[in-house]
């Protein structure tokens, strides 16, 4: 039998569903990478919906890591696609919204409004892309304009976006998406942007490690998001390349490693596990 | 009877069956805003699908206006969504591809890597963000660096990326998405990227004028992809609000005015016309 797309979809939606329930005691989000969806299709979508759906109802909070830039009324739907707010002759006709989505910042704010906007309607928050874990994010990221570096401007605009949305716990519903890859930068954008949540790729496969990242975690331990993509999700997968049976337990297991490396670094750097 | 997403889906199916054929002896190319399908879930998807099979059939180009960018392996998945080669144990099971993709520089040349690899597998092309057509604009891509400004490294990096990449035809398989509101730019990104076509949006609606496109061709009158949006696809609602019944020709008769309007421009600037 030929595999189709909506075939994989199923498989793949089979696999959330029973790996969700086994995260959801451990950590507290999930961060559907879109592309991998999309990849399927309309089909993909589904399985992408269904994602949403089911974390949300185990308590998971969902970070669509979509990457969406754009501006005006484009911008506009795309905040809507995700947070929610698509409405058609006063219906609410939006796919399961995420709490919180992932943008570009290369149009400068009026492209980011439509999503702050879309935040500031539904509770949802954004995470705009400061500094990215790959090697060639310094070509232009790390350009030099006067004093500062591009990045910087950045991370102050991420601040701006962000200063008249700071909720109780001192937090912004404006974060920033700083690679772990760089532990000098993520001290340095750190006290750029005070009230940002950090969501910080790159840990395990990328080869960020839990003593990288403890810079982008306040005294309280607490203002940044630990990702780990390949290391959990391809846990049944080892070392020499067999594959474990028992996925949901493989996957489990690197879940509660990973968070335990994570309080073991902050534990040295002498700041409190918030979790 | 409540609106559904899959019922909008369908009548975006039918305006986009009828529409289409009306506009494929004008144009040469049709270009899908991704944002606009996404906020329908996965029937705006099976919508956007139906749209590049059709649009296809009629021997028009789809450019899927999706503004993608991340890294690695995730690149590498959008890239493939879009562009086609979406394999699985040996079977390609991807969406119907679009001829080209546009997509963000921020994460540098790593991040533009596997689309650039895809075009090279597929034969598609690229439109990488270069200077867009929003106020803000300025605030990152205007930022001095050096004795240059953050647009002119992005658009030698375009340059660069399309390079190897340049066809017969003189032009690279890398272009770049230049916002017609800015003639001055475009004339001086024009030297920049000599290879690129350029996609230009904002004409129309957005206040680009014939004239302010121009520059972006060169003196072949080729090199230049002129974007029309909400003048040619709304072209059924009169000034005053109303709306004509035959949408299907509403929307025909604005396209001709476009590209007539393009026509006279390049005439007067002493260019000949290539269409």
């Amino acid at each position: 039998m030929r595999p189709t797309a909506p075939a994989i979809a199923r498989a793949v939606i089979e696999l959330h569903r029973r790996i969700l329930p086994r995260l959801a005691p451990i950590v507290p989000i999930v961060k559907p990478q879109l592309a991998f969806f999309e990849q399927l299709g309309a089909p993909g979508i589904e399985a992408y919906e269904d994602l949403v759906r089911r974390a949300r109802e185990l308590g998971l909070l969902v970070i669509a890591d979509a990457k969406r830039g754009d501006i005006g009324t484009t911008a506009d739907a795309y905040a809507r696609a995700f947070l929610g707010g698509v409405a058609f002759h006063g219906t609410d006709v939006s796919p399961p919204p995420a709490d919180a989505l992932t943008v570009q910042p290369y149009f400068g704010t009026d492209g980011v409004q439509p999503f702050l906007d879309a935040c500031d309607r539904t509770g949802g928050g954004l995470f705009v892309l400061a500094k990215t874990s790959n090697p060639s994010a310094s070509e232009i990221q790390d350009l030099p304009t006067g004093k500062r570096r591009v990045v910087d401007v950045v991370a102050e605009a991420i601040a701006r976006w962000g200063e008249p949305r700071v909720a109780s716990c001192g937090y912004s519903s404006v974060g920033a998406v700083v690679g772990a890859t760089q532990p000098r930068d993520v001290q340095a954008l750190r006290s750029l942007m005070p009230r940002a949540i950090f969501l910080l790729p790159g840990y395990g496969a990328q080869g960020g490690t839990a003593d990288d990242v403890v810079g982008a975690f306040d005294a309280r331990g607490r203002g940044a998001l630990v990702v780990a993509a390949r290391s959990v999700y391809f846990a049944y997968r080892r070392n020499d390349g067999s594959e474990v049976d028992d996925f949901e337990s493989a996957v489990e297991s690197a879940a509660r490693a990973m968070t335990c490396e994570i309080q073991a670094a902050l534990a040295r750097a002498g700041k409190p596990c918030s979790t």
